[in-house]
């Protein structure tokens, strides 16, 4: 293991990084596929290497007092980095997203036009905990032809540094420049801060972590940003939803994975559903140790919940918590979404199609659910592949985003003289 | 002609704005063609409120000593707004860019997933003199289901107001509610820098004009923002370059209208070509009157040619001036296309295809022309209908934005109570 050091040139390694971009640019599909499996070997062989340094993190971690749930995804094991070299292997096997003409066609006068996909560049990482983003977003940049800039969080920074001294023995021999990857080695905020304007040599930065990451670069950046991830979603049970279906869907929703963005964070009900419902609901809640916050009506009709405020509504518990309000109708519903909602993934109950149809067309977010959970809002469930992280943004890129969202396109002319 | 007011409400206009988005986003495409039908026969029978109002802006222009060139694009006619009338009509006949299913499938649980083209909401447009825009944009983003907040150049102001006021009259005899089209009547700029953050009501931000406008919003918009615009273009006259095919399109790319951005602002000349043709460049410039600042090679081989400083390289001339270097080879041109371009639009002449590959493969630009003028870039000139702008950037919309520049997605998943 390399001593960690703060004498780090972030200037200098995004301008390693648009250099090696442009020989990685012009690789053959093959080449990129030889350099992944590669890749995958290598991780495999020198797992332990890894595992050493994911201790000292860890050590640190306890040490600083973090709790079970934080130890726990920081927590490396030879299995998971197995699962790391086969994402590798995984992201093989996707179709290049490169070098795709969307469009040709010739004008009159014989120029002839072509759309085709292009890497974006260099991609500049800026994420939190968890080390699998570091294989994973190398994998995925790579696989499109762009360079990535890694910063990781301070809590993983010796576990992802020894990944990406691997990753760098390991395109030692490939085709890929090793300068492709770089890793920013700093726990200094400044050098976090020096991506957001580095427009000269870095095409776009994708954040992924906490809302309060997300929103520092979405506020600081002058680099382009997919902004990914924030979700707090709802679920809306109507007047006219079923029962079991309502049910299913609100425990999937809220306790499959409590800490993802897909998951919801507040229920909006239709005040005569709660009213005949209120015994299987509560009933419901209870066997899945959901924590109740409600407006007066909930807190009057459901046992041990307690009265929301500003925040249940507004923010991601992350938790088994969730907020439920009443309404009067569905334009209540998607005005509380609208009002509180934050792009991600909106889903309705309800046996009513006019009603669905009303819900699906009006509330303005990158995925609508009729009758299902949110949890579907995934790259992987939805077929896609890996994914880069979901954009709760409306330019480039809307919901989970795989390898097309990492390429931009360029108009080719062929002439032969035409002036206009 | 209403009597402009400072007291304007940017916030209060965008809330109305985004209000009005909801009802014009659900309207079919048949009421949105018949709404800019109908705007279209507005101006025509409202021609001379709008230019009473322009002959105001002239007024004050030429008080304020504006040169010639600039009071011509203020200057409106009876058959200028005329042509704005035609150009809503011909964007009534476009396809609709939103409704698009763009994908449909079904996961093995059942549950049916398409992505969608939806309108991006509310548009907010930063523009500078020509009145025109306030007429196309307005077009282009009813059209495609968006309202639209205008804030156009102060010395435009007066014209900008009566258009406006032409559009909403025109509305009100339509589906489309007239607070779709905002117009921010104000010559302070802290009502533009306000539009900066107003992430709650306000989707994009599209800046058109010079170079410091579209610098000032890309610095300090956190409203996500469609670059467009500003064209430092090359023109690469490669060894092996084909006389006559060069020398017309520098000539076109140069002076057929200089004030563009996809005209050229240098050209780079292999240096045995220039050796071997000086005579007829130096022929062809002085013919058609174009100015040269050049490198120590061109000072001593083009006569009148004064030597090119650092600002000559970086900037658009916008004028019958052209900067031009010498280099030994491809290689050589691309480096001082990455150090000084803005990724619009580069050009190489060459017979040889080799080399043209090499360059448009390793040029990082939206548009790549091999053996033509780079006047083409240019959604007219491209068959893509009116056009909102040329983006230089790499997310969302690179090169002319047509219609579907203005769309985002929805996916919107219908189910029957599946849970993951």
């Amino acid at each position: 293991m390399t001593v960690l050091t703060e004498n780090v040139n972030v200037e200098e390694q995004a301008k390693l990084a648009k250099k090696a971009a442009k020989t990685l640019a012009v690789l053959t599909t093959e080449e990129k596929n030889e350099a992944l499996l590669k890749l995958a070997d290598v991780l495999d062989e020198e797992y332990e290497s890894i595992l050493a340094a994911n201790e000292e993190d860890l050590k640190n971690g306890r040490q600083q007092g973090f709790d079970a749930a934080f130890i726990d995804r920081l927590t490396l094991t030879k299995e998971r980095v197995e699962e790391f070299a086969q994402g590798l292997r995984d992201v093989a096997k996707l179709d290049d997203p490169t070098g795709i003409v969307n469009s040709d066609w010739t004008l009159e006068n014989g120029l002839n036009v072509q759309q085709v996909t292009v890497p974006l560049g260099v991609i500049g990482m800026i994420y939190e905990a968890r080390p699998n983003v570091t294989v994973d977003a190398t994998g995925l940049a790579l696989k499109s032809g762009n360079a990535i800039v890694l910063k990781g969080g301070s809590s993983a920074i010796t576990s992802n540094q020894a990944i990406v001294e691997v990753i760098h023995r390991g395109l030692e021999q490939t085709k890929i420049p090793k300068d492709a990857v770089q890793f920013i080695a700093s726990t200094h905020r400044e050098a976090t801060q020096q991506l957001f304007t580095m427009k000269e040599h870095i095409d776009v930065l994708i954040p992924r972590g906490g809302g309060s990451l997300i929103k520092a670069v979405v506020n600081n950046a002058t680099v382009p940003v997919l902004e990914t991830g924030v979700g707090n979603c709802h679920l809306y049970v109507d007047a006219e939803a079923d029962v079991q279906k309502a049910l299913a869907i609100l425990v999937n929703a809220k306790t499959d994975r409590p800490a993802v963005c897909n998951a919801i964070e507040t229920v909006i009900i239709h005040q005569d559903w709660l009213a005949e419902n209120k015994a299987e609901l509560t009933e419901t809640l209870k066997e899945n140790d959901i924590s109740v916050h409600g407006d007066s009506t909930v807190v009057e009709l459901i046992p041990n919940s307690v009265p929301a405020e500003e925040t249940d509504w507004a923010d991601e518990y992350l938790s088994k918590d969730i907020a439920i309000k009443t309404v009067a109708d569905v334009a209540e519903a998607i005005q509380h979404i609208e009002d509180y909602g934050t792009k991600h993934s909106e889903s309705i109950v309800t046996e009513n199609e006019k009603t669905a149809e009303t819900f699906m067309k009006l509330v303005d977010a990158a995925a609508l659910y009729h009758n299902a959970s949110t949890r579907f809002t995934d790259g992987s469930a939805l077929g896609f592949g890996s994914e880069i992280g979901i954009s709760t943004q409306k330019l480039h890129a809307r919901g989970p985003m795989g390898l097309p969202a990492l390429t931009t396109v360029k108009y080719l002319m062929q002439g032969n003289g035409q002036v206009r």
